[in-house]
This record gives C-alpha cells, structure tokens and sequence, in this order.
C-alpha cells in the first residue's frame, strides 16, 4: 500500500509532516505500506535526512507549487496543477497511490478531490467527519464544514457515510446516530432539521433521534449529523473554549494563594486533559463520498496529527471504506429520486 | 416601580424564586421598587414567611395554574390564562406591573407576551438575547433559541434590538457587533449569512463583521448575531462543556497522584470559574421586540439567578429599553419595505 502525503501542507510544513511520516513509519512494521512524500524536492529532501527514514519505505516526488491561503480552492486544479497538494490527489487518479494525506486548506482538497477523483456514485455532497473526542471515547461530527447549504436529504447522506466512516476506522459495529438539534422531541428544530428527523428514521440503521449539543460530551452519541454551518460552529466553539478556558482557569488559579502553589503539580494532568481535548490530534478525517480515499488533516499539523492522519488513510484503504460507502449510498438511492407509485390495475 | 414575578417558573419553585425576590429587595435600598409574586396564594405564602419581607414592598396575586412542559406554548394563553406566567404577562398588560419576570418556559412566555402585549411596531421576530460570560465580561448572543428559521433581514432586527439591550442593559456606550460566521471574511457563510452580511454593514452601527465561534472567548464583539438555531446549539454546546469537562478534569487529575493530592485546595478556585462560566447565573434576557418589559430567567432558576432577573427587568424599565429598540427599528424600517426610488423629473 502507497500514501502519498503533501509534504507541504499544514502550518508547520515540511518539518512537522515529514517527522509525521518518519513517526508513522517507526511505529508501522507492515513493510508493505510505503509513503510518497510530495512537495519542493531540496526542501523534503533536507528534512527527510534528518530522521531514520528507510529508503525503501520513502520516496519524495517533487511538486515546484505550494497551495497557500490566498488560493481560490474552486479554481485550485487549473491555478496550481503543480502544487504538492494537486498532485497527491493525482497520485490516487493514476493509481499510484492508495491514498492521499493533506493538512492544507480543507476547500481545495475537496475541489481537487472533485475534479480528479469524482463523487461515489449517487453522493450529491461530500463531506468532513471529524472525530470530537469526549471522556467517552468521543463522536463524529458530519458535516463539519464541507456544506453550508444543504438538504435535509443531503443529512441522510451524511449519515450513511460516516456510519461507515465509524465502523470501519472506529470499530463500532451499530454506531448510535444522532440528529443535532435544539431539543430531543421529534417536532423539534429548524425546518431542516423536522424534515431530517423523519428522513433519518426511515433509512439509517440506529437513529437514535435528536440529539442536543449540551449532551454531546455525555456520549448520546457515536455519530452526529448536522449541516456543515452549524458543525463548523461547533468545532470552532470547543476550539475556542479549550484555548481560552484554559488561561481563564489559570488565571482564576493565580487569584487564590492557595491553588497558585499547586499549579505546577497540576500541570501533567492539565496537559494531558488538553491534549484529549484537542480534535486536532485525532487523525484528520477521510473525504467523505469522494470515489478515493483523501484524508484532510488539520491545519495545525503537528507530527503527532500528520502521523494519526496517514494511519486514517491507511485504515480507510485496507477496510474498503469506499466500498462501503458505496454499498450505503447505492441502498438508499430512491430518496434523491422522484417516487413512482405503483398501482396495480 | 412594580415588577410581576411568576413564583412558579422555573425548575424549583417556589422555593428559590421567593428566596430570589427576597434577595432582590434585600439588596435593593430603593424603596420604590416593590415586587408581585404571582402563584398558588398558599404555597407562595408559605415561602414567604421564611424571609424578612418589608410587606410594603411585597404583594402576592393568587393564580391557581402552573405551566409544566406539557403544556403547548402557542396554546398556553388559552389553556391556562389563571397561571402563574400568564397572570405576570397580564398585570404588564393592564398597567399594574412595569415589567413581569418568569424563569418557565421562554415558548410560553414569547406566545403569551405576543398575544397580550403585542410586538413593538416594526419588529416581525421578537428574540433572546442573554450575556454568555467570557474572561472578558461577556458577550450578548441574539437570537439564542426563540427563531430557528429567519430572513437575513430579521438578523438585522435582533443586531439593532441587541445594541439597545447592550448600550442600556451593560453600559456599552457603542457596542461592536459581530455576526457570528464560519469565517471572517465578507464572502464567507451559508446564503443567510452571507446576504446578512451586507444588510448588517449598511444599518448597524459598528458592525465589526464576520466574527467566528472559537474567538467569541476572546472578546471579538459585544453583540453577536446568528439565528435562534445556531444560537441554541452555541450556547447548549457551552453549556455541555462546562459541565463535563469539569468532571472530566477532575477524573484526569486523579489520575495524577501528586495532582490528585492538590485537588482540595483548588476547589475555591474552581468553584469561581464554574460560577462565571454559568451563563445562568446572569440575570437571563428580556423579550426583545415584545412592547412590554418581560425577562426570562433561566429554567435552573437559582435564587441568584432570580435575583439578576428581576435586576434585569427594573433596569430595562428604568432605562426604557422600549424606547430605545422602538427608535432603532423605526430608523432602519426600509429593510422590510420595498424600496421605491424616487427620480426627480
């Protein structure tokens, strides 16, 4: 099996990506999965010398162009066809690859991935799963901000997909899943949402119903579904309030005597609760409904967050993720179709 | 001034209500300011001979109903026009109170406050708009649950009618308003926010734009627009948070044996920042847009939490809160209108 990582990809590339790759590598012993690390080849090649990398796990293909911020993703195939992250999705076109990894902007990984790759058949929206970890183990948030427009049909899908996405790459054989919404009774929410309620219960495996965002951390749930709006919110809300709950705790600490002596012997324990919390180091998430498998990772880019995203890849790959997706999708097709009823004269 | 209080809203009533209103007055040298605690006459009494009440600034209105959570909102004037909530909204009606307080449910208390004191000329969708705490003091999030489906002028509405309770409410002489986005900048968003956008740049004063949902800790805006939706998953996700990563801290530290020995002398602490980040505590939010001064507290309904609501409620009257949102809607009520353009011939 071959990944192709962006080697450029991520706030803190090539160094964090390509000791990612060196850490994945390390702690991998199957010897048949290699790595494809793409990117300016002098500026991997310098990294790449400083980790114990065996030459025949690796091998770097240059790409001159790198995506940046100011990049319009729609137009990313067409402005920057060299870049590191065009051609990892290349690389799984061609079949070169069995998987690509970028921690680069999650827009034009998902327009590449598009124009190169296509949908499964049957998905009108793909869409990003990230894992929200919790004391319980966490959950998946589908949509997380690949769609801010969406259907209530649109949800179903969301729903089959990362139902796969869960018990392929998280080992939960009946996922629980849930409708994010504003309270737990069937008639409740947005027009979206009283649509998607009725819609879920007919074609998905353990709906479990509403759920409400205050429950999230209890575990109501192993899947929740929402539109990529009201996700991003979410993510963008615990993000924040990891950040800066913690200085607020910290300072809150320096107020009383006391407790600021014993801030230093809390520290192991904070980091460790921080570094739970912190959804950026769990892997990234595939592309959801994407016909290859790309894994987006998060733009902090760790080595931490690079390694656990390639192993996604790898999961997804030798799962067959795709093939189950598609299996899900191809069973509930009639609800994108125009409903014929039949009578019998 | 006489504030109506429903001494039965709220999850334990009425015990902490009376308690609250007896704070309230304790703390309250303004003679003036007299209460109506409005329920079952025995039970409320029975309350009230257990706090030093001035009987001159105290009345109890008996009212045979209660509201529970089966009642239906949109019906409640209707079912139960003897309860408790309702006989607050009407004693605002007739003149008898200047303001009405309920800690019940905030459905019933918008359906009965539409029915009996009508909206302020202008506004199509009255909205909350509580204070979420921050290491900054706070933010106002409007609209956080009373609108799930909105027009992006209604965005408009809450922004100018949230300014109001911002400049008179918190003392923000011109409170920065923030839309709350899934990035900063101009273009981004689903067709809501994106069309909200520009109305808001063209008739909020100080519109400091998109502000997204992981800096609302850092102190971004004062006044953050979104509709009732996200604004119910937003403050329920931050209220989910606080509650379980408490607990999942504590279990984190106990993991630490040297930590664990700490956790007794950061209790205090702790117990403050728990305290500040409950938005409950602070003083729940008027009705905005509904032409009478009503405030509902939140369903936990701590005495202090009381307390803060009928705060809430006499300074709303003292500053004429009406007024003000009165004159910001009328000077922006071209946003509901066609607009004709007149050619001078």
């Amino acid at each position: 099996m071959r990944i192709a990582l962006d080697a450029m990809g991520g706030d803190h590339a090539p160094e964090q990506t390509v000791q990612g790759a060196s850490d994945f590598l390390q702690n991998c012993p199957d010897e048949n999965i290699t790595l494809i690390l793409i990117g300016p080849e002098d500026a991997v090649k310098a990294q790449v010398k400083k980790h114990p990398f065996d030459p025949t796990r690796i091998e770097v293909v240059h790409a001159s162009q790198v995506v940046d911020m100011h990049d319009r993703p729609a137009r990313i195939v067409k402005s920057k066809r060299n870049s590191s992250l065009v051609r990892a999705v290349e690389l799984v076109q061609s079949g070169e690859a069995d998987g690509a990894v970028s921690a680069g902007s999650t827009g034009a990984l998902l327009s590449a991935s598009l124009f190169l790759l296509h949908r499964i058949p049957g998905v009108r929206r793909p869409a990003v799963c990230p894992l929200i970890p919790t004391a319980h183990g966490g959950f998946l948030l589908c949509d997380a901000g690949a769609n801010v427009d969406v259907r209530a049909r649109d949800l179903v899908h969301f729903a089959l997909m990362a139902r796969a996405n869960s018990i392929h790459l998280f080992n939960h054989p009946r996922p629980r899943i849930g409708l994010l919404n504003i309270g737990t009774e069937a008639g409740k929410g947005n027009e979206l949402t009283v649509r998607a309620h009725s819609l879920l219960a007919e074609h998905v495996d353990n709906f479990v119903g509403n759920v409400e965002a205050r429950d999230l951390f209890a575990g109501v749930a192993d899947v929740v579904v929402c539109d990529g709006f009201v996700g991003n919110v979410l993510i963008k809300i615990v993000e924040g309030m990891v950040l800066h709950v913690a200085g607020w705790a910290r300072d809150k600490l320096k107020q009383h005597p006391i407790a600021q002596l014993a801030l230093p012997v809390m520290r192991p324990a904070l980091k460790d609760l921080a570094q739970e919390l912190d959804y950026e180091e769990h892997g990234g998430s595939p592309l959801l409904g994407i016909n290859g498998v790309v894994v987006i990772g998060h733009g902090t880019s760790s080595a931490r967050a690079i390694m656990n995203a390639i192993r996604t890849a790898v999961r997804a790959h030798r799962e067959n993720l795709l093939e189950s997706i598609r299996r899900g999708i191809e069973a509930h097709l009639d609800i994108f179709e125009e409903r014929h009823v039949v009578t019998t004269a």
